[in-house]
């Protein structure tokens, strides 16, 4: 058979070929990025689903507008105010997860060969959507407090990129967030000269996961031009629902309307009444505080246990949300080698060079600390510890 | 802002636009494409909801396989062994809706410029999928009795497409039905030297409607090379759910998986273990049972109200199951002035232009007969007649 020529590049996710390696129930493990089941509000569900087939009936089992359910788009519109942001529930568009929403922005913007910014390290499901797209990545570092935003402008004005995608908060891999400021020098420097061929997509699945300091405004709060924004339920609510958003103004909107009829016509009518009849009938903010409290006490956990546990070559981010904490080796060390190392220790991560475009990242790795209770998660540390040591040792 | 270039030639359903000018109550709509709501299964998913979230738990809202859900794949393998096809569950990939498997199958096949075979008049969600690839369409004539023949296997021979799409059981829009001789005919024509380099989709949403005569195994029981099948739960238990599936062989199942990665993750876990739930728990035949009964009355009024009121001129299809009737109007007629026409007389249908990829058609329409009760049919047919006799008078 003759695939077509995007399949000769394209690759699964590493991430989750790892995981087959993991289903050994004696290890721990702290590669998968799965919210925790415990906070899954499975009884209100089983309630959600007899009110609202109760009350619109077969209208929840039928085909429904491409856009979403509206009282669903209010809902999240709304939830733009908190910002000072005002979205019109037109301008949100629901979608199949998040993930879907890079599908339908690469479709409406990305022709072969243009170029899109990622940060380094950057989200590896974003990476792997564009690459079917046939584009050249432009990365630029990603510092502790945000992207390098000198770098930004310079790839900017000299690539002329179609895309910037971001991860503002708590960025899956590296757990960094950025600083106010850092927030308003993008929306500038996306606005300058430089920046106006290009569109800035902000990504935000974990900002409301936040358990130290202030919550920050999305850059687009600062922006003086369009932008779009992903939002998902899947880390407030629940993931198994595949429900996401696009927040973005009307012409994006239109042009991602287009494209999902062709892509799936529209997300499950089922999940979205559901989902809405839950938002409805329950607290959202009190909901997502038990969850914070929770991966708060891991993130703790882990953070100890690092400072405990690790050889002080290695660095570790210590982010005040998300799900994700990332490790920095000292020079010379591979953390491919340290994988196998660490499952003989029967401990697992996610090795750092697939959130890099270009081949690096060859001594940084990824550690999940939703998913473990801080026993286990201490004690994976040290397993993991050890397993570095005696490579430093070596 | 650049958008892709796809963009300049990507339309939306014209359908979904006559769908708006529907939403007047006084119109009798034979315009869309909507299953019965009626049969909607409402209270056994209540109660499969209750049971799988109290069984299962947490796992009904959690991220999950690619792949989909291994009941439901297995479930629908078993479903395929009434035509002695053998799939086994790992050839089968659950997809949000079959539009998503014709969104995947184009993304692992299709190239800019890539010659596609659709039949003419061809599914509308198939056409607007493949035209965002950039595709050239080499479009064969439908027969009463399914495609062309040796119309197919000269454009396969001359135009080497890369994929031949049909539907052969009551297609959408035409309700036409392949022949036995004729499902033999297309799969010998992709064996000969012709088709090797072309990939037969077969997609059957209708295939379980039929009301009358006899079913007829897929094309596929006779090819002798791989092959892609879409499948959809759409019509015989719920659209809103948005499962479909592909069956395929393993070697497109594993390419279909590593773009569904980066097009939604995958489909909802929720809805596809409620799916499977209610499959374990109902009988799925008795379902469709009744669903066909339903239709088959609401054909059998639209066939009679065409005989009696419709101008002899007008040709119309006489399906023997599926959701719709194709009528060809007379030499020099217009559907599309037939549409204004008929909008005044309170009766609405779907123009047959979209259906085809050449802008011919012109003097066809659509009508649906399964949203809507036998009475409603026979006034709106009467209705359509007036407005037919008009146009042929003046």
């Amino acid at each position: 058979m003759r695939f077509a020529t995007r399949m000769q590049t394209a690759q699964r996710s590493f991430i989750r070929e790892i995981l087959k390696v993991t289903a050994d129930p004696q290890i721990i493990s702290l590669a998968g990025g799965l919210p925790s089941p415990e906070h899954f509000p499975c009884a209100a569900f089983v309630e959600a689903t007899r009110a609202e087939l109760g009350d619109a009936g077969p209208a929840c089992l039928q085909y429904s507008t491409t856009e979403g359910h509206p009282e669903l788009r209010a809902f999240i519109a709304k939830r733009y105010e908190r910002w000072g942001l005002n979205f019109s529930p037109d301008e949100i568009l629901i979608t199949t997860g998040s993930q879907q929403g890079l599908d339908l922005l690469a479709k409406v913007f990305l022709d072969p060969g243009d170029a899109v910014v990622v940060e380094r390290p950057g989200y590896l499901g974003a990476i792997q959507t564009f690459s079917l797209f046939g584009v050249r990545f432009t990365p630029v570092e990603l510092e502790d407090d945000g992207v390098d935003t000198a770098a930004l402008e310079q790839v900017l004005r000299a690539e002329r990129p179609k895309l910037y995608y971001t991860v503002p908060n708590f960025q899956n891999p590296s757990g960094v967030t950025f600083s106010q400021d850092k927030r308003v020098a993008v929306a500038e420097i996306m606005y300058s000269p430089s920046g106006e061929d290009t569109v800035l997509i902000e990504d935000n699945p974990y900002g409301e996961l936040r358990f130290l300091g202030q919550d920050l405004p999305p850059i687009r709060k600062f922006m003086r031009k369009p932008s779009a924004l992903l939002g998902s339920f899947s880390k407030i609510v629940a993931p198994g629902l595949r429900i996401g958003w696009i927040a973005a103004d009307k012409e994006v909107i239109e042009q991602c309307v287009t494209v999902k009829q062709a892509a799936d016509l529209h997300t499950s009518t089922f999940a979205q009444r559901v989902l809405a009849r839950f938002l409805r009938d329950n607290d959202l903010d009190a909901h997502i505080e038990k969850i914070r409290k929770t991966y708060g006490e891991r993130r703790q956990a882990m953070v100890e246990a690092i400072r405990e546990h690790f050889p002080s070559q290695a660095k570790a981010t210590e982010p005040e949300g998300g799900m994700f904490l990332w490790i920095t080796l000292p020079e010379g060390c591979s953390s491919l080698a340290l994988f196998d190392a660490a499952i003989q220790e029967k401990v697992a991560f996610v090795p750092g060079v697939p959130f890099y475009t270009d081949g690096s990242g060859e001594r940084t790795l990824r550690l999940n600390f939703s998913n473990a209770t801080p026993e286990r998660i201490t004690e994976g540390i040290k397993r993991l510890g050890r397993a570095i040591g005696r490579m430093l040792e070596s």
